[in-house]
């Protein structure tokens, strides 16, 4: 082929992996922190309704130090919400993700929901092993994979890491580990207007931009079906940060103790009802009433997705 | 003219009120707030070194409600950075700004700083004042205006002003209101990553893309000469928010207690040592230490500009 036509080919379709042809696999609902849990719970009751009839639901409390708090807290929202079957699956070593208890509780689960806490946490503990197998054979048969604040961040492929110094805009401060993977192509951040993480995560993109940004602000979700097309639900924004057409970053040029410079960057914020194409990198506008409609035909299971 | 011809026009050169010709005006100097004034002191020392030999700084503490702490503070720092002259000027009420005390207090001053506080009492107060006529006639007259947090919102033409609800990206808590317009067709905000700032200035120049979207860093600063070209200063970034490319915002159509959508927005994040040029919307590349040249230079009175 033409080294010519190989490049405009390349720039028709970018080689990102959910260009891939037949939908496949389950759905990602990454939800920003501090969702609603007592009053009309619209995000997990999201979650909820995408469990199927007689549905089984494990909330996974891995990532938290405060375990038995959290999971009254999410066993008592969802239970509210008629999820017919809620487990607990409390991870706190490695043994314990590949010990024949973790498969009895996730056996029939139809959805798994990640709590807050420290996302090293979830993948350490439970990456490569039995419990990481069965939680993907339950994505891939369909499934729902959810979380909220670090379990949001390890639905990427790689993530970022959380930094306690005051300075974490800086080139060095930016630490990224290896997420679960659930959203390809994907770099997800969350607290994301909250706590001003736009810098951070422009750092994270520009480091290589075959992975898009996206930031989520807490009490919303992203909720992505078949690895394809993101929709918006919540009461914030969902920022989307594409470095693809960036003209130039100093990130292999400064020091590492300084923020980093990058400029073209192409943004969207997106609210409620938004969605985005993840292949053409595309957002649609769509009105906020439109998900409630969306998310009460996803109830009657008549999305026909 | 024909239509076409008019449209290309228009996009060559977009009517920006810096595209005018001959240089003019002095130098805008905003920082987003909480600058070393102990320290190194860059900051403060770039304010000190453009106000020429023996200049004379005058501190207006019309925004806080500590005038006296940060006067002293002010004060102690660019007595320590050599300014041969430095005066306070306090202003309770609008006769104050229209008094005889306050046009002997900046008599001869060749820069005004003004301190952070409330953006709304530094504008309510001196605008349409003496003290404002005479502020703008230092500004014209080659002078250097200052400004940090509150003080470097006021240097925008439209400002934004602070609005103390948590739900501060929400359309309806996007209140915005005259600023003393020094820095022409450009809207600032500060404390920018620190206090997460990005959709509330996506929203503030979704609703006229005219002006450009400027957020600034703490301990951070751009100095604006001639009203045509910025240079970024400091420790942490600058963020140009330009929305000329938008392709859609829902500003007209959602409820104003939701956040807005806006897809297409060009971001470029700028550290010390870049540049911007207004009239083009263009970033450059330059790197810390040429910054640092530069700054040498102009305290020796050789930039040549």
């Amino acid at each position: 082929m033409a080294a010519r036509r190989r490049i405009e080919l390349s720039r028709e379709r970018p080689l990102r992996r959910s260009r891939a042809g037949a939908p496949h696999g389950g759905t990602v609902v990454a939800i920003g922190g501090h969702e609603d849990r007592v009053g009309d719970k619209h995000i997990l009751r999201a979650v909820a309704d995408r469990l199927g009839h007689g549905g089984k639901l494990v909330v996974c409390t891995v990532a938290t130090e405060e375990p038995h708090e959290l999971w009254e807290e999410y066993e008592s929202a969802f239970r509210s919400l008629d999820v017919p079957h809620v487990y607990r699956l409390d991870i706190e070593s490695r043994e314990d993700a590949s010990s024949e208890r973790a498969m009895r509780v996730l056996e029939g689960a139809t959805g798994v929901f990640f709590t807050g806490g420290d996302q090293l946490k979830i993948t350490s503990q439970i990456g490569d092993t039995p419990t990481y197998a069965r939680i993907r054979e339950i994505f891939e048969q369909g499934g729902v994979v959810a979380g909220t604040s670090a379990g949001a961040s390890v639905m990427s492929e790689t993530m970022l890491v959380t930094n306690n110094s005051e300075a974490s805009d800086r080139i060095s401060a930016l630490l990224m580990a290896p997420g679960l993977g659930f959203a390809s192509d994907m770099l997800i951040d969350q607290h994301f207007s909250e706590r001003g993480r736009m810098a951070r995560l422009i750092g994270a993109i520009s480091q290589n931009p075959r992975v898009l940004g996206v930031g989520i602000d807490e009490d919303t979700a992203l909720i992505l079906e078949h690895e394809r097309c993101f929709r918006v639900l919540g009461a914030g924004g969902v920022f989307v940060v594409d470095a693809s057409k960036t003209t130039r970053t100093s990130i292999c040029e400064e020091k590492a103790e300084r923020m980093l410079s990058t400029f073209g960057i192409a943004v969207h914020m997106l609210t409620q009802g938004d969605r985005f194409d993840l292949p053409s990198r595309t957002p649609s506008s769509h009105s906020s009433e439109s998900m409630e409609r969306y998310e009460t035909a996803v109830k009657r299971g008549a999305t026909g997705d």
